[in-house]
């Protein structure tokens, strides 16, 4: 029932501050025998490291991940793999202006209020640096879905910034590692760095939308009622900092479809069963349907900016606030690899979940 | 780790299909010396109940609850309340005709898929009469409120339905009780009646968005990482029959605003911060900061509906469907007392979690 | 992180009082397709039934169990089972004396300490009855573990009646079911009737050992450190009402041993690893070596006696106390079915914990 | 549901194996603002200690703890507390031997049955070094304790090694940090000295048992059936390594009691009850009396002895062993700082979960 963790059979709990010595992640659970070495992690890390282009931070983080444990002679052992990442770059100094005050947007007068403690070091534990711990606790889960069932491919992308979003028709898988977006529409990825430069110029900042995407999920992962594929992927992504909204399938925009509409009608394939469409995002009464499992959450804009805000202090005085420092215009960006580190970790637990359950072979055949 | 549980301290654990001999809630860890009665959690039940008006399925449940364990002499003893609703109208003759086929957009076919069962009586497990279990649970935990913590008040209503929204500006509190789709908006409220009744006579259904509000929530509830107020409340509503979609404050919208529009800027009131804004939904970093807690989440429209769609048998015949039977074409609108139960259980959960690790005073004082 | 659940994924919820209207357990997590029928567990609840023999209370309870979910057509659904057991003879009468008096070695004391709840009505939830609800559930268990892995036997009995323990030398795995006690030494079994007639006769009580053995556990289940096998049988054990010690292998015992006279040497037999002794009591760092799983816990004297205690009552005041009512002599006697049901519980969780995370066949051959 | 996690709000997960680069605990949901250092967390580890004295191996282990979250201007934040120990002597070059071996009593063929891994590095995953990151965590413990309950004191000492049990008559509190073996009986200690010295001689080694007192727990700790304060004790004494049994009060000797003998009669003191004795160590029902919480347990021999025993090679070939190398001839001399960390732990965790369901004042009064 830690507050730190998540996930049922594949549990990862993260610890960790932005300014403290280093922050990391324990993960239990993982099966024995699948080969994991630190480059297999760093790749993701490097994905979410700042300092990538002029769209993300400029905080030199090198985010080197070290494997303290559960990993032997290259496999994992079944026990608990402990991944560390050093803080090297702790430039308290920059933050010595927020002591007293709190930034509005921030976690800064909650955990004050329920804590009693001022991490002033740039979040402390509500950093978004904690995600680097996910990110690395997903590039296990990746190997161990890669060693378990070596089908399923997952990848994020950016569908929206701002009040631009993408064109579908524009889609293309491949174009989304090609630009600093990670958007799969290479229109619009020209005509949202025009847009993001300007807003940066302007100390201003933006939010996003980010869809994630599974494919190759077998049938029959999740479980009814609380243990639902979608209520644990909800959890899992609105757990990211700075999530305000999450959407499986049709999402919200399902309220607007008539059931007619909305049905993803059954034909029957060479491999078993196929859908006409895919409203449901590959999850009908919380148990996968071999359809891509599709999920989308919202980021809200970057709290701290350039631009002067009303706040109080500590002792409750009223001031005003500007956040300097180094600065993501949008979150959104980096918090691609992030989803798809939680969208690892949530599959394999119900891979594993299912196995424990039901066993390696689902009894339901069709045809 | 069961399935079929939610909550951390408080823990609520469903059981029972829609057409077994009864289902219910097994409801640990309440406070003891709670004031529960039957009655009480009768009202919330009657809210739910079918059969209300032309808008809701005809089928009729009386849905009466009994407490079988974990109260004496009127108050909660600490243990484990059982709540008992005995199914009464089982008519399983009117669904003969799905014994082999999947019904699409029900979770019959994931399923059988899963466990080798078909429970072909109304969904079995996966009906939404499963609800039923949590809106008795939720009653428990109003209590429990009422008791810990008097000025807290929960409600939930409709803002959409189909593609028809709630014109904020005509936002009635008192109005929400007042007509059958539990709107705030009278006027919304007739345009949505002539609607439903055209989709109704076309065997057809709908969506909706519902929003719940938790007002007078005190600041400090909730705690980092995943175990955020935020990410409970995004799990309790994705676990509700038919739910796509999640939102905290601005939701998805959150995309589109800038950082300078989004921040919610604070003031000194005279009992504690106070905020220009709420666009943070009255949760910062995973804790409540005293504002309201405003959620919003979609339904899908019924996926029961008279009119043909195609599908496949057991056996993988291409067959077609329609789903006869007596139907709510939009679920949403008995989706709002389940939203309002689901709310109650996690803000008390996470009072009870907080007492646990804080204490009953926060340290953080502000002024 | 319910108080009154046990389990990881086979997961039981037990709830109710003695003396309200049922009891039962909330078994999640079962596998699907496993049979089960009320009568397969009335065997077990059968044997646990009070009024058996001149050894056990004379209340007339016929704990006839109804299964209210999870069952259809006669196999599980993999969905919760509620496992419900009415209240027949709730004789509260009997314990009109017991209002204002705390019955030493009762939870009387406690239970109003913590909840300020005084549930006269012979024990509420800290009753033995309780048990009633474990033995059940451990039927479900029963019936998947043959479902799953048919060689498994589980089987419990008396090895001590007071200061009289059996003859190893006698033991007949035979004798067991032949003998009010439950115990497999003959000689035993008649020596202990006149033993305990006395005690009874003179309004006194005794305590007991029971020894819970379990045949054809393959090795490889159980998990390091927090979730070894041990560390859950011994959990497991130690929650029956009125157990004050669990025991391993050796149990206590190893503490007089030496190294060279415990270790169990390692042999290769025909199917596997063998040993030359099984002090270690078939668990190796909390993972199962297929040797005969052997655990032993004591049962404290019922402390329900007819012979007079000083006590205080409620407000404080210094009395005395009779605990009249139908009691048995020796509990320990109705200990063995619920030692056995929570064995059987332990091991199908583990079963399917090691099923999630290693897979059904284990990585490691020997030979 | 981690397996190497234990506590419900007070939650410990360790990681890390005897000879990798370090070990350590996440510690998650200790109390805020309670004051910590590193060097209160040393003392209890140079207890554990190895090469303290004849009795204890000579591997020479500084084992300092360094704290790399959770702690901020030396209180605790609310959030993990990450605690890790450098691994400095991995002299695993001692080890060679056994590589393909497996030893008697040791988990080396469990472990490489159930995840296909053979860490022939002294234990790997299973060494008893893992105890000393129990030993860490149960440091935050006790300050937790020492700042939310000061009346609260924790000792663990030896009452047996091999056949010999040292004489209550001589029991002496103040004996208990005087001598090598942690025992209240000082005569009993210069025996022993005698007797282990013989033993290590002949490449032997035996047993022990230890007791742990928790002296000035409040009544009310601890909840019913499942959460019960003894059966959380007796699964975190469980869960060290090397113990076979675990008792509560009388443990296995309640068995030999009547009920006449067994009952702890109460009378009204002038801070409230009292009790004739305390047989039941504290717990009545799973909740604490408000005495003195008393837990013992057995520590079987060390399974590493300079006496050769008969084993199998991986390949299945009879061999034989001699665990060379520096070990414990009695390891129960280093689990008491052990035992006394799980007693912490398991305290403040029900101090807390107590402090969530009931609050800060329990409602039950008496007098």
């Amino acid at each position: 029932m830690s507050l730190n963790s998540f996930g049922h059979l594949f549990r990862v709990t993260t610890w960790g501050e932005s300014h403290g010595p280093a922050l990391g992640a324990t993960v239990d659970g993982c099966p024995p025998g699948v080969p994991v070495a630190a480059e297999d992690l760093q790749v993701w890390l490097d994905k979410r490291k700042p300092g990538q282009n002029k769209f993300t931070t400029q905080r030199r983080e090198p985010d080197q991940v070290k494997i303290l444990s559960g990993v032997f002679e290259g496999k994992t052992t079944g026990t608990p793999i402990q991944l560390m990442i050093e803080n090297t770059d702790q430039r308290s100094k920059d933050y010595g202006d927020i002591v007293e005050k709190f930034r509005p947007g921030h976690a800064d007068i909650t955990y004050w209020q329920k804590y009693g403690i001022r991490d002033y070091r740039g979040g402390g534990r509500s950093s978004a640096r904690e995600t680097a711990a996910r990110v690395a606790a997903g590039g296990v889960a990746r190997n161990a879905l890669q060693a378990l069932m070596p089908g399923i491919e997952i990848k994020g992308y950016m569908t929206q910034i701002g009040p631009h979003k993408i064109d579908r028709d524009n889609f293309d898988w491949d174009e989304i590692d090609q630009n600093p977006f990670w958007t799969p529409d290479a229109v619009a990825a020209e005509d949202w760095a025009a847009y993001l430069d300007e807003l940066r110029k302007d100390g201003n900042s933006v939010g996003a939308v980010v869809e994630v995407v599974a494919r190759g999920v077998p049938a029959g992962l999740g479980a009814p009622v609380y243990g639902k594929l979608d209520t644990d992927l909800a959890a899992a992504m609105m757990s990211i900092n700075a999530v305000k909204g999450v959407e499986i399938g049709e999402g919200m925009d399902a309220a607007a479809l008539t059931g007619v509409e909305n049905a993803d009608e059954i034909f029957m394939g060479p491999n078993g069963p196929e859908y006409s469409s895919n409203h449901a995002g590959g999850i009908l009464g919380g148990i996968s349907t071999g359809q891509d499992v599709v999920v989308r959450f919202s980021v809200k804009p970057t709290s701290s900016i350039l631009t002067t805000r009303k706040t109080i202090t500590k002792s409750g005085e009223p001031t005003e606030i500007i956040t300097k420092g180094r600065h993501d215009p949008c979150v959104g960006i980096r918090a691609v690899p992030v989803g798809e580190a939680m969208m690892a970790c949530v599959i394999l637990d119900h891979l594993l979940l299912n196995r424990g359950q039901v066993g390696e072979e689902l009894p339901g055949k069709i045809g």
